[in-house]
């Protein structure tokens, strides 16, 4: 219904744009947890992303948004049945509400039809609705864990398993999870943090002009949207081009053997836990490299996402209060400059 | 039913008034949240308030009050149906009742008619009634925590998002949040309090003339409502004519740098957290300006507004154990006398 | 079924039959609480006011006892169906059992009828049956906070908003509201004994005659009921008399500035939050001038409410450790004396 | 199904036969609580007595059991219908079932006659099966709360309202309620306490040739009750006639002043709260006279109560740990013998 | 479906053996309640013994497996219909299901039948089939309560009474009752404990040769169970043709005086509360001369089941923590050989 | 719908993989419980060997998936039905889905044929579904204690016994239970842990070359699954012979006395409680040997699997702090080597 704000508009916050590009182009990535104050524009970037993002082409009629030339094949047969009909819709942008009941986000029984036709049907629910695109949950560490659990297994697989009310439903649910969270209102427990790919601490901005600037744009977009829309159409193109350059160029991009025993030094140096960390530092420099125009991935990549992708894996060290972040970043400054 | 107290008859509470008079000229403020004693009329501020503003214009019929040239086109196609017919209705107030459940606040399939005829429609909310109006909560500090997530996400997109019992809807839910509550029963979470966009400190009045004039003025509104209304008949007519002249007047304020500039140093030195502030400082001072009849803002607008836009988005400094409304005014007295 | 225990048989206990009488005269006082321990004849006591009043008129067959010449027309038009018919009934006394369902406090949707015809239609429940008469809820500090926060809403505004399975009614519900507890037995939050008019302290007796006295009475009561009232049918009928001059006259008494700012200087003197307190004085005192047959309030009458009027409603003195009782009595003998 | 142990074999146990004894012939003592060991007999006891009383006459068909000559007419009008005949059944005896729901023991809508005819009919509780016979309840402290209350509520009143499910029906309750309990397993609240009228201390019996016996009836009675039963005949007849003398006695007992102040210094000497204590010494000692054969109450028969009257109703004193029978018994010593 | 280890070949375990034998031939003993580490087969000797049982005669069709001779006549009058037709069918041995719902265990309305035909028939639950046999509850410390309170209720009673869903019924439920626990996992509540008649404390074997066998067993048994069941039907056989002989012989087993008060002796000299422990001392002494071959219960049979009939009955003493089987040795030292 | 990682392309983790092939070969063992770090593999590898696994042969149609010779006939008859004809289909691995409702798990009442046809038929649930193959549950800590009982319970009887709904079933439930866990995130409580066969403890790899060569393979199989399937396709057959022989093997495997006297040695030297232990020990010593082609039980062979099936049955020794894999290897050294 509302115009979203454009993502070329936001000010500062280099690092979540960066994570969100990636997310973008390497869906295995595996999500991308938001940290930080409030009133900090969260919620605006990864809306803003969504709207940017070219539309995709689904199997007419689908109920999970199958793409025409999709490897797995989709549970209602909607190929067979539309033939070569395609139809183009804009990238999903789930915004899980508040208060959004379990079986609306992974689907249910048709009651409806249950009543009056006597036939069990699956309708589908969040989880399909967000199926190639982006499912956004605000507040994540207020959500029950059982639910963030649940979220995060399908992110992670790729299918939503439903065993409930007599149905037995296996269905596409390949999304990028995005969640964001205050620290202060509670944490997420370690082992569910270590299933996001990225984290990102988002702080306010403490630089006077870029206060000034940010008001005034969130003013301006108030008041006028169009007007300010248009101002940014130039930048946004510039952004949906080189997301399509880089996911075009992705699969061609080249991790050296030196890169992947680096990846591992560092994750030990700093002590990682499990090897997530190591094989998300992989994916997200060869994104990184794919965004940059490389077909090589150099140690600066992996430099360059070493905070993102194992802030939020390593263990407290009692004896070294130093915060994750200046851990992660002494270490590379010490083996990348090696 | 009863007739409202009559809002120029409230004896003194200027900064309750004040925040009352800047949200109905400016929705966009983002609700307003009252403190204090008990017994002390704030109930009968926000009630006096409602009952002052002009009846509104809505297409006849439709369930969720929309304005015959709304931009935002009604989900059920109201305009469609009713032609270039319009009908005048008084502005909503809604009374969040205790006990009111999560289905009737935010609507729910309509099961009478599901079961006559199986169809399934959306049987509208109290958000819905309260769509182009207010929605009061008192002692919203006894509300569940998701629940008042839930409004404040309504309040502040203006939009309410159903997605339960199989339904997936969408539909306009602008209105002025109002909360009250005892900061002595239990207090609302800061992540809560900080998108609330004013607060307002109400205290039981000390002065003994004035104890006086309002306990006379309550019975006797008690005893002979009419004749008492009648007494301020034309005081409330300035207060009428005052708003729709400040509304009138709102797009053309113009607020100059300095003043932004001022409002982002202001929040530096209170130490608010988030940019919101900073936001809320911009557009109090603004309406502020449209009420007192200027088409530009000044610095003592915004000095005007500072503890009301700031007050209940400090963090405790543990150093210094003043209250926040003193350390806004040390920080209004510094900044803008300098 | 049982006759009541005639309310002048009552031996001592002067403060809790003076609120009661108060509370019949002047409903605006809004509810006596009654505190004490067990076995005091506290719900006694307001049984047998109820049992006392005169029968009132009401529009035949109307769901809710409307009154002939209510000013509130009824929600389902009762008068006009039934035109100038009046019927006789005695004033409800609706005694809350314990286990009450919150649907048949309020009402709810009736199923019968919604199954057998289709049609919504409205059950009125106790605080329907309630109306014009007494509700009393024994141990209410037992009964869970929204509840009673809920009565509490209806009992002041005099009216009971229903926003339920899909009903949204309100009707008329003016009630005497009656609440007694054991403080030992758990306390009311001070936001909801604020919301009560007046409060009464209720003591076992300890003089021996008064004792004797009592337990005759109780027995021979309860041996031979009929004989045992027949003996106080005539200081009966000097109360019925009473309350009713009360009422008359109630309207025409007057209350001198004088008194409403020795009013504030009391409640000021003890410490009591709000304005409530000061505006139940005045009305407590003007039902005792009524009570008393005087048509101007005096300062002794003030005096004699205050303790029924404020007790509840005074902050804890750590410095000062007399009792909520003690205060007011000292600052009534200061401020009165003076 | 299975026959009773005999009343009159049970070894020891003074202070409990004579508490049941008194309530079959004093309903309106309001109940006994039986406090003590467990495997001491209590629940063998309260049996006893029920299979021990005469059968009683009712309205043919009646589903509360009314009597052919109550002065409360029946709610269902059954005395109309069944004209002058009468109906010979046992005393009732309800055994209050571990995991009974509310709505059996309050009652319930005839959901079948509900589903089948339309019609709205109330299907009588345990309550209405109770009626004018006995009630127990095994392990009273671990029922809720809220039910001991309503029992406690229905016991006192002699009626049971019922406002639940669109019912609101009132019907004649009259039962002795008799609970036990272990007070290492949980206490009541002194509030419930209170309304029991009487309250026995049972403890194993500590006198080996008691307990031989003890062991030798039960083993008896388990391998061969009828032989058993017959050897106890006479002694049962006797108490049956007891019972029976008494109750037509009772009506005429006389109490002289001087036993009533006895009774209330007694009370006050021991500290025990409100006057209900009080009541029941009076009622206590009455049907003590009246099961002694005399007309005429003496102190001994208040003496011989007066443990089992107020041992429930004592505040703890702090100063002095003396037990509450042994304070109780002290200061019977001092009044009585003075 | 799968065959049963055989009972004699459980290794050891002797008092565990002992236990369930005596409460095979003396059903009033009133439980077994068994303790012990984990992974000691006390799962297994309870099934052993339920297998070995001889079938026993109902009425046919009966589905509360009344015998044909039985003196409480069937609530559903299946001898009426039977006729002198018998139907053979195995010991019922009823395993509680971790998560059987409570109506599965008392039974309850049968909805299909309801539904259909609108008649109220009650469906019986597990304690029904349980009727003359076995209830076995694994760890019975993990139910609730009120459920054991329950079962213990019935087992005690013998007959299952059921008010619930407008149903009262009252039926037969003869069972012995086996609850196995490990105290480390939470402990029954005493009073709980008290009701069961027997305890055993149940250890891992220490002796090599003995656990090495108990491991050969347990693997044959699983390997080859015919061949390894075949090994041991003629120990079967005489372990079916002991309890048998036992059965009729105990009747007639005579208890002198003097072993009575020995067993009274014993309870006080070792503290344990109330008379079951009396009761159960005489019958299990009873059913252990049985067992023997004996017609008269000697001392020594008393001190061979003291330990299983009052461990689970002594008061902690805290002077002196020896254990409670030791206490009870030692007092049966003294007092038997005295 | 996705390949799985090859079994034999799984770097290092040789306790894991060793007792995944022991359970595949021998079931009696009773289940698997996996501890370990985040992110390394556990999963996976289980995912892996059931993918692994031959198909098996089953009567067509049957819902329990019934083996044509089996000797528990099926409780729907299915072999009568079927005649002779079989079905070949993949071992069943059934992935327990967080949030999968009990009545999925057991199983339930068929409401759509109850509602359509009047029919009580039972719908199998999971556990139906996963029999004669897997069972998988992740993070089996965060179960609730009773779904985890129910679960052991039916994979140790290996039939599921179902009591509710007014259903009583019981139906073969025979497959290989693995739950996965993270000890810090909570623990089992020791009486569950005992009932699972083996215990493996899995630990992020340290040495560098491990780490690379894992991500390496990680992210080839992500990006090319079938070109990364086919370089192991060599590897994989040879697993899945030798898991063949050695199930032919296993029943000849022979133990002799002297390693049923070591097990019980060695667990006696280790402290573990019950006889389970041991048992293991047997069973998983002749698994190892039957992998390993022998025919004769080594006390090496008892020696390699001692940690798996002892490990978690350990008493904590709170004098010795040593861990549990340290004592058992301590005690292996000490008695094998002896």
């Amino acid at each position: 219904m509302r115009k979203a704000f454009p993502f070329s508009a936001i000010v500062g916050q280099t690092e979540m744009k960066q994570a969100l590009l990636m997310a973008a182009v390497e869906p295995r990535l595996g999500g991308v947890m938001v940290f930080g104050d409030r009133g900090t524009g969260k919620s605006t970037a990864v809306r803003a992303l969504a709207a940017l993002l070219p539309p995709m082409m689904i199997v007419p009629g689908c109920r999970y948004s199958c793409a025409p030339v999709d490897s797995a094949p989709c549970i209602e047969g909607c190929r067979e049945r539309a033939g070569k009909a395609v139809q183009q819709v804009p990238v999903p942008f789930v915004d899980l509400p508040l208060g959004a009941t379990e079986d609306r986000v992974v689907g249910s029984l048709d009651l409806e039809r249950a009543l009056a036709t006597g036939e069990k049907r699956f309708e589908p629910g969040l989880l399909a609705k967000a199926n190639r695109g982006f499912l956004y949950i605000d507040e994540i560490n207020l959500l029950e864990d059982h639910l963030v659990d649940l979220l995060l297994d399908v992110a992670v697989s790729g299918q939503n398993v439903v065993e409930r009310e007599g149905l037995s439903i296996r269905h596409p649910a390949r999304f990028i999870l995005v969640g964001s969270g205050n620290p202060e209102e509670g944490e997420l427990r370690p082992q569910l943090l270590d299933r996001f790919g990225l984290s990102v601490d988002v702080r306010t901005p403490t630089d006077i002009g870029d206060r000034i600037e940010i008001v005034k744009r969130c003013d301006a977009f108030d008041r006028e949207p169009d007007a300010f829309c248009a101002r940014f159409e130039d930048a946004e193109h510039k952004v949906v081009d080189q997301i399509a350059a880089a996911r075009k160029r992705l699969p061609k991009v080249e991790v050296p053997d030196s890169i992947l025993e680096l990846g591992t030094r560092l994750c030990q140096a700093v002590g990682a836990d499990g090897l997530r960390g190591e094989l998300t530092l992989l994916r997200a420099a060869r994104a990184t490299a794919a965004l940059a125009g490389k077909k090589l991935v150099a140690p600066h990549h992996l430099a360059s996402v070493a905070t993102l992708a194992l802030r939020h894996r390593m263990r407290k060290n009692v004896l070294d209060d130093t915060g994750s972040t200046a851990r992660i970043e002494r270490a590379v400054a010490e083996l990348v400059a090696a």
